[in-house]
């Protein structure tokens, strides 16, 4: 791409830095930014800043908060000796949608992936291990993506608490409710058998 | 979406005030730049505001430059009697890409939209009426998109300077370079037909 102005150059270059946003797109969204009144502009980047300089992650559970002991940590109704384990704030936002789990997080902020270079010691694993130890803390729920990645990461934590006296689950994998059996992969149509539950408890969660 | 933090919340909601980007993808491009270095979020922001506020038009063509007089503009060796008419930066980008066009450009800023409240007058309309009533334009070569917009602005110039000495003429509609014709929508085909070159000359932009 050939521009007129360095300027121009320069801002598409660095919106295109953003994982899938391509060129085209940049030139795009920032066509739109020099039609709007540059108040919108300023807003955006303010926006960004403050969130980039400011932002706290709570104390506890690691999750992007406002204050140093987030919401739900801060939750007297909330069971701090259930933690899930999860990878960042979309699955505690997720988790929190569907209005069932009432214990509290971990957020490990990230997956151990030896090919992007993230060990454990860049996660927030060994705070999660301190707390078990430390803490009175009943169960772990391993909600990790079932990726490699998701389960070194389960494995790697496991390792460290399993002589420990807790809990450790992991989610259910199976057909999503409302699926077709026919359309399901093998893996998980199979996990989904293997792991199957007594009826009656199924009704129960109906 | 519940947001664990305002400063989050802030920061997604403006990047979703962005075309084509829905909150979905604007968290993730936050949470990106939160695993980011802070030198990138402060490189963005510092380019977009640069942009927004130091970006200069050509006081010619209208076209988006760092000075003056484009580039363009500004060559001696491109035939300012023939002027090509387009929306906007990325219509001259693709034309200078086919290396093919030697006049100069004049760019509209948008096309005329009553439904968008686009009038003529927030347009680069007038200067070129200007252009063509007082300097020495041979033709000018309409290239905005076939809409309904684009023919609307079309003739809407068409009207004002068609009792000049100027030819006017606009760029091809056909058949795409390489496409297969039964692919192809009928009013292009159509208007591939009714436009029809003679043969020899089809040789001769091989």
């Amino acid at each position: 791409m050939e521009f007129s102005s360095k300027l121009l150059e320069n801002a598409v270059n660095e919106i295109a830095m953003l994982p899938g946003i391509g060129k085209r797109t940049a030139l795009r969204l920032v066509l739109h930014l020099l039609k709007q009144p540059s108040e919108q502009t300023l807003h955006l980047t303010e926006a960004l800043l403050r969130m980039r300089n400011e932002i706290i992650y709570c104390k506890s559970c690691h999750n992007i908060s406002d204050v140093e002991i987030c919401e739900i940590c801060n939750n007297e109704t909330r069971d701090k000796r259930i933690i899930c384990v999860v990878e960042d704030v979309r699955d505690v936002m997720a988790i929190e949608n569907t209005n069932i789990f009432k214990g509290v997080y971990h957020v490990l902020g990230g997956k151990i992936s030896p090919i992007d270079g993230i060990g454990p010691s860049q996660l927030n694993i060994a705070s999660l291990i301190d707390k078990v130890k430390n803490e009175l803390v009943d169960e772990l729920i391993f909600a990790l993506s079932s990726t490699m990645e998701g389960d070194t990461t389960n494995f790697y934590i496991y390792k460290q608490i399993k002589e420990l006296n807790v809990k450790i689950s992991t989610i259910a994998r199976g057909i999503s409710v409302g699926d077709e059996l026919e359309y399901a992969d093998e893996v998980t149509l199979g996990r989904s058998l293997m792991h199957r539950i007594p009826f009656e408890s199924s009704i129960k969660s109906m």
